[in-house]
């Protein structure tokens, strides 16, 4: 049988593909993550086997990949798209390595919904014509130099407590610390949080899985709420 | 009446997100890319009045989305993601200004949807934890020493025609000439075309559109391939 790697999106669950959610609508076996929404776990078959991923290590995920796909059609659902930040890299080579097909089904990362969900574009035309995405877990790892040279709006992905951090070692190596920043929990739920400050003024984020937005497209969403609460 | 600003996705029609196909067949006047898919058009109500945007400057696209928002049900039909290189920002601020209301639909961009469609991951664990994408339509005027710095895969909005500039620019300021590369065009299409090279031999690359991955993720294609082949 096969193995069709599908992207659910953001968060909202209908911010998932036509494909991706023909593919769960028809798995006999679902993988998913925590990051998936609930609503479209509920959209397998009842008669899907469902398999939560959390309690798995990645080389667990593999396994259950490779045996499950011999012989069932299976869905696995992960947060965002599956080529993102995702390792749906390791999970295809695991299969391609085992001989069984496999699909590539994306979807709608983060990287851009996110900050547009809080009227933020990541590129805007005079602004930004550049967008660098990384993860920022450890910010002690990251070539902090490169980034803050790098031209346009820069995404990290990271715990929202960390923020601060990167914010100081940003500036440290030459990012004004007037930049406009975002701080975007929960990007795309109905309890979406957006802190905006300039870089050198970031405090108190929230310890949760959070997208910070660096660079001066944040300053869209501000004329975009003003003339709308004007209008 | 209203305004939603919704992402078509990278080119194959199934990769609409299942809340923009919602809004496609109900509104009453579809404004359109040339980018975005021939079925999706096909998609609006038979009644929908159709307008291509092709033939109108952006100012013109702005008026067109103003004047039918106030008294019709719009759907701006945008190729990829509206807000990543798609303008949407400017259409956002000229409906706020207006006073319309106006909803914002993600779509699949295709800085992660088009690599991966060519199999290459845009990270990987081990191999890279950052993406840079930017437009490359005028070479000269990149930041060109940043981007060859920054870490992680860089992908280029541009014309195929000129990645070789982009390529000698680029090793001239430090990128290797080894670093594996991928031209894509017309990706996620049944037609689409991917020639890979290292960045030192990029030769004879077409002037259509393309998509241009740099970076060593564009390996895990090969390998992908390969042992596909090979099961």
């Amino acid at each position: 049988m096969s193995v069709a790697l599908v992207g659910a999106g953001p968060g909202d669950p209908e911010l998932i593909t036509v494909r991706g959610l023909a593919r769960v609508r028809a798995c006999e076996v679902l993988v998913y993550d925590r990051l998936a929404a609930q609503e479209l776990v509920g959209e397998a078959p009842a008669s899907a086997l469902r398999i939560a991923r959390d309690d798995l290590t990645q080389s667990e995920v593999n396994d259950v990949l490779v045996r499950y796909g011999r012989v069932r059609r299976v869905v696995r659902l992960k947060g965002g798209d599956p080529f993102v930040f995702g390792r749906g890299g390791e999970e295809a080579l695991a299969l391609a390595d085992a001989g069984i097909p496999f699909e590539l089904v994306p979807g709608v990362s983060s990287i851009a919904a996110v900050p547009e969900s809080a009227l933020i574009p990541v590129t805007h035309r005079g602004i930004s014509q550049a967008v660098t995405a990384f993860t920022a877990h450890d910010v002690e790892q990251l070539d902090v130099a490169a980034l803050a040279r790098v031209p346009g709006t820069l995404v990290a992905f990271m715990g929202g407590a960390r923020a601060e951090l990167l914010a100081e070692r940003l500036i440290e190596h030459g990012k004004p610390a007037s930049t406009p920043t975002a701080v975007i929990a929960r990007g795309t739920l109905a309890d979406e949080e957006v802190v905006v400050a300039p870089l050198g003024s970031l405090r108190g984020a929230r310890a949760t899985p959070a997208l910070v937005v660096i660079g001066d497209v944040v300053g869209v969403r501000e004329a975009l709420a003003v003339r709308r609460s004007a209008a």
